[in-house]
């Protein structure tokens, strides 16, 4: 009966499905400074100032497995994952709503210990909890986070400013947050059948971490401004390095080389990597969850971005014409692709 | 092993695990005007204006079952959910943000009318959808909507802010949405093993639109800005009547006597209600799904509120002391409890 055209989401793929749903909406507020499109909204707050919004959701079973993620450090990562993209923005994070689907089966005190993990970021990133709502689930918890972040407009970062012969920079490693999640996903298949299970992770603490417990680069927005480095482009890799530097090329129109040597991966990152037959490359980028930064700035800054200390510069902006490329130290050159690489 | 504690949600009810969870949040930020505990946090925006910020989470199974619920009205009813909180701190919706998490099994026609719908409510209302993230969903269909509004400070209207003898007034009529549900979850019912079912719904079109595509208040508050009324109290009727006044009365610190021949209730909401053997004013106090506006005004201004023509005045806020009552035309008081009353 129904003859409708039917198209899987699969055929789209997550961005294309965003851009498809979103194609038409059209801002019409005159405060509305950036919609759909980047890591945050910015509107318009007083003359010179703007106020970021960003919208986030995780979903256990997909984002989260409470099998073996702690509900404290839980908490503390869903504020990590919404404060990460207000940072993106150049913003600093100022207040943060977190809503909670729960069955009524969770008991009031592993709420507690997700609160507690919670209470713990904001007071680290000095954020205020402005709103919480908590409403019954008939499946999974499902946690959304709104972080509210301010600026003064002409410091925002948008992923549209990239520049032909811009930098690209990255803060920390990339890769350890997936390493760790395959860790704990190993554990978890190998110690399915086991009484006491007593997981071995000695060695690992640190990709643990990087996937339980990520700290949000609060530190690296405020040297920025210390330094009165404005980035010509921004976003935080929560995706995958991958998938960041395509956001960026799409959205400023460019192209992008990323040098395979000059990106950093921990030493824990490429062990276990190699003892789980991983290439450590895939992780670093694809892995996803590192909530890191990457931003661009102009070539003529390279001495002074360096001497911060605290970035990688893994590569630079080239002409859209010539497309988005890993260079691998004998010098070929790969397709960057969001999901896998392909010669 | 486990010795810990263990408090079912059950005992805490919804607004008091809020409390529970929410009790060490404090704010130390000087924009962050007001935190958790109204229906949207308000953060300073210039030295007279504030932005608002509310989010709400729709989660299927619970907050609406897709066997009969449109998705372009769905996607509309969102936008009224999020736009109605706004609303209730007279203010004016300027943006919206709608993250959606879905199984890879819907098809993306599906979402294209949800889309539709969302995009429909934004331009009847004048907001922008700036911001917008699928993601996919182990289970059912999950709708985060952030909705972001703007005020002059001193025009905002805080739950806290009801007084002594104050006027208690009501938007539109109770209990409609309700009984719009209960007609689709019998129909449901009835027709759960037929072919080709037929659903019966003639007279009662206004129930079931009230229920499917609720309209955001927008009205109230631009008459009221017109008139130049602000009132000293405003929410929005979510959860029903009865919960709503208790809010009122919790941050206040008052009472409040609803008379219930003032109640204003449909024809058609009652007609159902009495062939359903349903109580109309049960459906009226504790239905929930209004979205109208329930805000008070001083004793001075009844006159002025009469002549809108646009509200009905149900009661007026007395002493905390003497608690928050429901009076019947017989003159006896029951006392008014979030979910049911009793004597």
């Amino acid at each position: 009966m129904n003859q409708k055209k039917r198209t899987e989401i699969a055929e789209l793929g997550e961005f294309g499905l965003i851009d498809e749903l979103t194609k038409g909406a059209t801002t019409s507020n005159k405060r509305t400074l950036c919609g759909v499109g980047d890591d945050a909204a910015v509107i318009a707050a007083g003359r010179d100032d703007a106020t970021v919004v960003t919208t986030d959701t995780m979903l256990e079973g997909i984002d989260f497995d409470l099998t073996y993620f702690p509900l404290k450090h839980l908490g503390y990562k869903a504020v990590t994952v919404g404060v990460s993209d207000v940072l993106a923005m150049n913003a600093q994070p100022e207040q943060i709503m977190i809503s909670i689907g729960v069955s009524s089966k969770i008991p009031v005190e592993a709420l507690q210990d997700l609160y507690e993990g919670i209470n713990f970021a904001c007071n680290e990133l000095g954020v205020d909890l402005v709103g919480g709502d908590t409403t019954a689930s008939m499946t999974g918890l499902v946690i959304n986070i709104t972080t509210i972040g301010r600026a003064k407009r002409k410091a925002i970062t948008y992923r549209s400013g990239a520049q032909f012969n811009d930098l690209i920079c990255i803060t920390g490693n990339m890769g350890a947050a997936y390493m760790g999640l395959q860790l704990l996903e190993r554990e978890k298949r190998v110690l399915r059948d086991v009484e006491n299970p007593e997981p071995q992770f000695t060695g690992y603490e640190y990709l643990l971490q990087r996937y339980l417990k990520p700290r949000a680069r609060k530190d690296i927005i405020d040297v920025l401004a210390e330094e009165k480095i404005v980035p010509t482009s921004m976003i935080d890799v929560s995706d995958g390095l991958a998938s960041e530097v395509l956001q960026i090329c799409k959205a400023s129109k460019c192209g992008a080389r990323i040098y395979l040597d000059r990106i950093p991966i921990a030493k824990q990152t490429s062990a276990l990597a190699e003892e789980m037959h991983i290439d450590p490359v895939v992780a670093a980028l694809n892995g996803g969850n590192d909530y890191e930064l990457m931003f661009t700035v102009p070539l003529s800054m390279q001495e002074q971005v360096m001497r911060l200390g605290l970035v990688d510069i893994v590569g630079h902006i080239t002409r859209e014409s010539t497309g988005a490329y890993l260079v691998t130290p004998d010098g070929s050159d790969i397709m960057l692709r969001a999901q896998g690489f392909k010669e």
